[in-house]
């Protein structure tokens, strides 16, 4: 299948910009076009201190969250800010794109890119909803997914916003929850697409393995 | 990635089955090992005018629901029995599974698959239930997962059931997402995989648009 416009950079964002991202400019520019995620910056200490406590006030024995506890510990955080706490399918989603190994946990340094991440597409959602009325329109998410460098078919895009909508408009909970799977599953598609082309070769185990948890 | 095993059917089920089914003995084999799911039948004409008042009750205008609807549907339907109703992102993907034209709406013909579908995965649900207590455990789901003849590695199974598991446990919401997910899935590889061979290669929007809905 043709795709016109693949290689322009996935789901490029940085969590140190406080608004949208010019697609393609971003930092950690691969040979193929794709564009990296930036490391987590280790500047800010006073925040790092504020993520500790809401993180540790939850986190098990083992130092890691799971699903439920990552929805609380979001919750008490106030991150949503006026927009309604992450369900607990969002937040499942949430572990699932950086869980590398799959233990179905995330530690601390995964909360903390998550984190910046999150501030990024809230930031990037309360531009577009600024009546604050908690939601925003098809053409608002479509232009959203464009602007984070995706390059999707008008097919897809409209597909991708159908699923994520609610009564016809976008709501910030599954505004997120499609960021998260975008990022994610790009992730795990690019992960196998060695010569960076747009291509893979999936096995069925590997592919449910990959989007199955996600 | 080597896969061993795979060829052995793929979310093998008949919506005419009470119980949970053997494993490569379902009707519509072919020839690559992959068992097609069987045509609705008509058979059940008063199970149909059912169904039909249930649709019509919440069907808008077009003559379709979409994943709000299906919902109230479902919910008013009973369908669920002693557990809890559907909720909006299990009938969202619901949706997607049968959802062949991209349209976000299912009609009634999509609905009484979806209907028989749900009757068997209840029915297997119970079965594993026998204590009436909501839930099932990890390795029931496992083996849930294997009888309805889907071979996966070990790995990808405990990857699965952990996402759909809470606190431990997993419920009948998450059982029956976990089930439309595996088959959506699995029909969007197999509808790729031309010769039947566990192995497919996809486009970047391609795969978006497979995997972003469900």
């Amino acid at each position: 299948m043709a795709y016109p416009g693949y290689g322009g950079g996935f789901g490029n964002f940085s969590g140190q910009m406080p608004g949208m991202q010019v697609p393609g400019t971003g930092p950690n520019m691969f040979p193929g076009g794709y564009s990296g995620y930036p490391a987590y910056s280790d500047n800010y200490s006073s925040a790092d201190d504020a993520m500790w406590s809401y993180f540790t006030a939850v986190a098990g024995q083992d130092g890691e969250v799971d699903a439920e506890e990552l929805q609380k510990c979001l919750t008490q955080s106030g991150i949503s800010g006026t927009y309604s706490p992450f369900s607990l399918e969002t937040c499942r989603i949430m572990i699932a794109m950086l869980d590398r190994d799959y233990t179905g946990k995330m530690g601390f340094n995964e909360f903390k890119e998550l984190w910046a991440a999150l501030n990024a597409w809230k930031q990037n959602f309360m531009t577009m909803d600024q009546d604050r009325s908690g939601t925003v329109e098809h053409h608002e998410l479509s232009q959203a997914i464009a602007i984070m460098g995706y390059r999707l078919s008008p097919q897809t895009l409209t597909a991708i916003v159908k699923r994520y909508s609610k009564n016809g408009r976008i709501f910030f909970d599954d505004y997120v929850a499609c960021c998260v799977k975008l990022r994610a599953l790009t992730d795990f598609f690019r992960r196998r697409d060695h010569l960076q082309q747009g291509c893979v070769n999936l096995m069925y185990d590997d592919f449910l393995q990959g989007t199955m948890i996600i």
